[in-house]
């Protein structure tokens, strides 16, 4: 088989139920996605990426909600559709509105339409930018 | 040449100036950066791409600073120099702090991570996400 | 049609079958993935392309496995799901077990995260790497 | 040294030289770009290249200026610095105008933004395109 | 819900009904693609986003069937699915043949190769490139 | 200024200095590339990636030289110029010889080339890929 299926709960050992049981506390919910399931196969793996997840994306410098719009943005730009829908979901969560959404598109949208025509153009940076 | 080279404000005709002056005005400055300098050989695509930046980039439901934030995340995303340097400079001067740039850059990064591992791992969608 | 649908072994001409029994001689198998029966369409492509791909992947200074580790590599950074659906299997088929299988993906999200922060944070190349 | 350095024609081998002439013969030009100078530290690599190029650049059903400006397209959407200078010359020399290159851009850029709202809104096939 | 769903002609403003409109005159066809219709949840960008396309689609220095050509090359080397499948559509109806299909994807598949040769070998951009 | 600079060694707090003395005790070397000095700014993300880095990139199931190729794998083909050059070197100082590195890039630019095939044939995944 050419994946790995996905680790139920049930059927995890006790380093995995550990993630899984922080994951829900953290997220104050009673279900695991499955991303964690099908990391769980690599126990190291699951733990190391749930670890730096939980710290870069608790509120900081910037709040929880802007953190997500950026993982929708990075997201649709390499056109994961995993990643679009868990995120997407997250965002809506942490308080992400339709219009929120919307502008949210439309930057992601337009920073991929200059990003290509400051390459095409073969635009130099400017020095005020250097300095 | 490969390039078209700058088209500087003295060299501009009238509908490239008029685009010019109301970048300046906009942004209260008092340069052009070489961006638009190369786009101006097309006064069709100046005139639409900076119309729709300024629509765009304006506050909206998302505030100046956050949409910064997401254009620099795209950039990064697509590793186009140009646009890192500006766009880095547009968000400073909307307000980002070190810090700020430090968790922007954190996001960014473990969102291009888990990107590929959900991709390579072929998570499905879950069903929840979907409905 | 957005699609040309797929040539099966019964209905390509000489030219096709050529191509699919080398395949199959070459790979020790007896059927075709829908990949070269989409190409069949373009014969010539087909043919360059799995010329290509046989004297390419064949084991030299880096053996078969190495080589197939790395195809999913590219395949799960350009988040293409057909490709990392066959070279996963044919990475299993040449023996990568599940353990070389979370090992790779670890290396290969973690490769997507640090090219993000290099250029994020604009780093320059170090003289030792250039001379 | 990172880089392998560039194989010049009076340091080449036969088999180097060969591809050399055959480049300069179909290009009618008198001198060899860094990118075969590059590839030819590997000969294999360098002459499956330059024929695959050879065979597919070739005016066909598409005309060798339309092949161009689709390989600059590409390009700029991977952005590949020294692919956009090499390709936009070629192109340039193939008969693209600057009334070309500036369309060209525009729907470069177009495409680059329309794919990620169509990725980032998770909108799905229409059932007239599958069929 | 993740997705915000299609909007529906019937159910449509007036704002979002003269953009549909506009599309179905300008392509001369009586439906209107999902794109479209989820891009409705935001009427300035649906009808800013049209507009564009319309202006930069529209047969200039290079002919509409060139144009789509190119939104596929674009749209393929983004692995964009739903673009992929609209635009391949879009061409064949501007008149792309199978043929034209086939050389499409032989130079959209070169380029991506070369790219990443070019970049790994550390390609400098030749003098003449620059000049 | 867009860019932070490099934090030296003699500038760095206690916690940075553990970092790079990590780095350098690991790697058997007596300096520290700048993307670690880049990363400084942020003793947070600098600590958790080298961590992240030094567990995934240890022999495991897959040795040291075959993850430094997986790694340029994907710098390349994501076009990140500092992470081609420095993961270049650290695969020739792994042991990769120029016969490996010649059939490294031969390997991603292939399957840069197949990826776009399969996307823009729109080909379906075989089932006997997905069981």
């Amino acid at each position: 088989m050419a994946t790995l299926g996905m680790v139920e709960y049930e059927d995890a050992n006790a380093e995995v139920r550990a993630v899984y049981d922080d994951i829900m506390r953290t997220r104050k919910t009673d279900w695991i996605n499955n991303f964690w399931k099908a990391l769980a196969h690599d126990p190291a793996t699951l733990k190391r990426t749930w670890e730096s997840i939980r710290q870069i994306m608790a509120a900081g410098a910037l709040d929880a909600l802007t953190k997500e719009l950026i993982y929708v943005a990075v997201s649709a730009t390499n056109q994961c559709g995993y990643c679009i829908a868990s995120h997407t979901a997250s965002a809506r969560k942490a308080g992400m509105t339709d219009e929120m959404f919307a502008e949210l598109m439309a930057v992601v949208g337009m920073a991929n339409e200059t990003n290509r025509l400051a390459s095409g153009y073969q635009v130099e940076i400017d020095e005020k930018f250097r300095t």
